[in-house]
């Protein structure tokens, strides 16, 4: 008889969609700070660029003093800086807006942790020099197709106003986890906003363009804007900042567990600032405790995870909560802020279990 | 600069648990009316077992004339006989009831389809001889554990009323489409139940027992049982027969499209007799149309992948329905049969889509 294939253990991510390719990370797999390769979340506009690495240029053009065209030497040779950041997709649990709204159904895992390191955009910008009047950077992609609701072939392009573009931790990367960075998560060069949600962090990159205007690229202009209202445009803002947010990750909703001592755990992260408290519930609410947070960060870019032992005695079914608060006091909401596209979900979290 | 890997599109399994390990398949992956290993869903009460291959024995036992312990080899030897089934999870589409019941989340993709080759279990039970009086037949499997709603170690294990595992076509499988069987899915010998949900076809068995009486184990007298009310356990039934089922498969849901055409297609099945209609709705149900059966089966086991050829013209929100009827006349129902566990979901299929 054959030798039979000993089980594979190693997790799968949960596609949404193939083409583009949509995946997340199926949320009680994050067991560590830093995600690797295998399940970092996967998130596309269109299908994965062709690009020519053998002869790969970075060309700085606009509004620059000199227009500039970089080897992968010439950045290598650049003082470079690590940072640890988040990337979240703006639309990460879209799929819990009531109503529900169009768009990848993402439940709960597409966020990512881990270190870049790259070259300050700051520092190629001083490189080309900015000339007077420059408004805002863009960075466009390789990547790039038809959109379903505009006629034209578009690249994925987005830009950063010049404050966010010269902060000394937007980086444009060639390292992720000190390895060259995955091709589907933007090798060679991928730019990194920290703090901001995931679209901003433009992957593939082909040039980078300092602007006088306002960039209207349809990444820019119609998706990653918040739409408060269903029949109208009115009062739109852009997605910028990731909102103040927490994750249950353990146990998973709908379970059926004993009686006894469970460890609730889970993730906790912000744009703005640090986290400062996050508080669990497992009666839907009504009361409150503190979890313990396991690795508390003053300042930096990643999660804080945390945990809460709960015991219980009585069979029955509960509903588990975690909300988190951060150093400028944003709380999560019981409500999260419905927009037209599904961005930015912060709710409270929450999970049903069931003990038996 | 180091050669980037090519992505790889290799489609993964969607976790919902992984202890035990619980996985299903994207529905819009299956694109054969084969789902070979890397597609099929995975479904486990406990850890996976770990057992001797290499000195594997099938004992037959109980209510028998002759107790039986038989070899791979002595199975080898007894014409066998191969037939393409459904398997089905109980709990397939779980998550869409309303109200949510506890237990794994399923969505659609908790079903494959093969071909399974082996012995009619009746050619065994006739080897041993059945005693007078002989009611079920118990098929245990190696995978065992704790259950959460009680004390005792249990294995899995599952009756056959007499007649069922009479049945020429109820087999002790050996070969899945041509392979030894996965180890994941039963690997040496796995017990296949046509027209049956899934749990009826034991995974690793470990012994065969003809009885006298009702079989009571926990899989069979606890779980897979529908519970109509969720208050009590009156009107309790058996889970048996796969219900009448169509799913859409392609658009997916809340998914964004162009004006123009777009082919909906899908698959249907049922545990009773064959498909003989499956209709579409593009209107929420007000009309509906006659999709087309590529594949029509008039008695086999298997699905039929159906299409229907969409020509939209107006932007908007459409709420498309799919509902397969049995040539025993049973349809799919508006409304789901609730009830506690959550087994049996077969209401019309349903996806929205924004035209744009």
């Amino acid at each position: 008889m054959p030798n039979p294939q000993y089980p594979d253990m190693k997790p799968h991510l949960t596609t949404r969609s193939l083409h583009p390719e949509s995946q997340e990370t199926p949320i009680q797999f994050i067991e560590t700070d830093i995600i690797y390769n295998h399940l970092f979340y996967r998130q596309n506009h269109f299908s994965y660029p062709s690009l020519s690495y053998s002869n790969y240029w970075l060309p700085i053009n606009g509004s620059v003093l000199t227009q500039k065209l970089l080897s992968m030497q010439d950045l290598l040779q650049i003082p470079s800086k690590t940072v640890k950041v988040i990337l979240e997709c703006a639309g990460n649990k879209r799929s819990f807006f009531d109503p529900k709204v169009f768009g990848e159904q993402w439940e709960k895992g597409a966020i990512s942790q881990g270190y870049w390191k790259g070259v300050p955009l700051r520092t190629l910008l001083d490189l080309a020099g900015i000339r007077e009047g420059a408004k805002e950077v863009i960075v466009e992609g390789y990547d790039y197709g038809k959109r379903t609701d505009l006629d034209s072939i578009y690249t994925f392009a987005r830009s950063l106003p010049l404050e966010k573009a010269l902060h000394p931790d937007t980086i444009i990367a060639y390292e992720y986890n000190n390895q060259p960075i995955p091709f589907k998560h933007g090798y060679p060069l991928r730019l990194i906003v920290p703090q901001w949600y995931g679209m901003a962090s433009v992957k593939w990159i082909k040039q980078i363009t300092i602007t006088d205007s306002n960039f209207k690229g349809p990444f820019q202009s119609i998706d990653y804007v918040y739409y408060p209202h269903k029949e109208s445009n009115n009062d739109a803002m852009p997605v910028t900042n990731i909102n103040v947010n927490s994750t249950i990750q353990k146990p998973l909703d709908m379970d059926s567990l004993n009686t006894g001592k469970h460890l609730i755990r889970g993730i906790a992260w912000t744009g703005k600032g640090y986290i400062t408290k996050v508080e669990v519930s497992t009666d839907n609410g009504q009361t409150w405790s503190n979890a313990k947070i396991e690795n508390r960060n003053t300042g930096g870019y990643d999660w804080v995870s945390w945990s809460y032992e709960w015991s219980i005695a009585d069979k029955g079914e509960y509903t588990i909560l975690s909300r988190a608060t951060d150093s400028n006091n944003r709380i999560q909401p019981i409500t999260p802020f419905w927009n037209k596209k599904g961005y930015g979900y912060n709710a409270i979290d929450k999970i049903k279990v069931k003990i038996e």
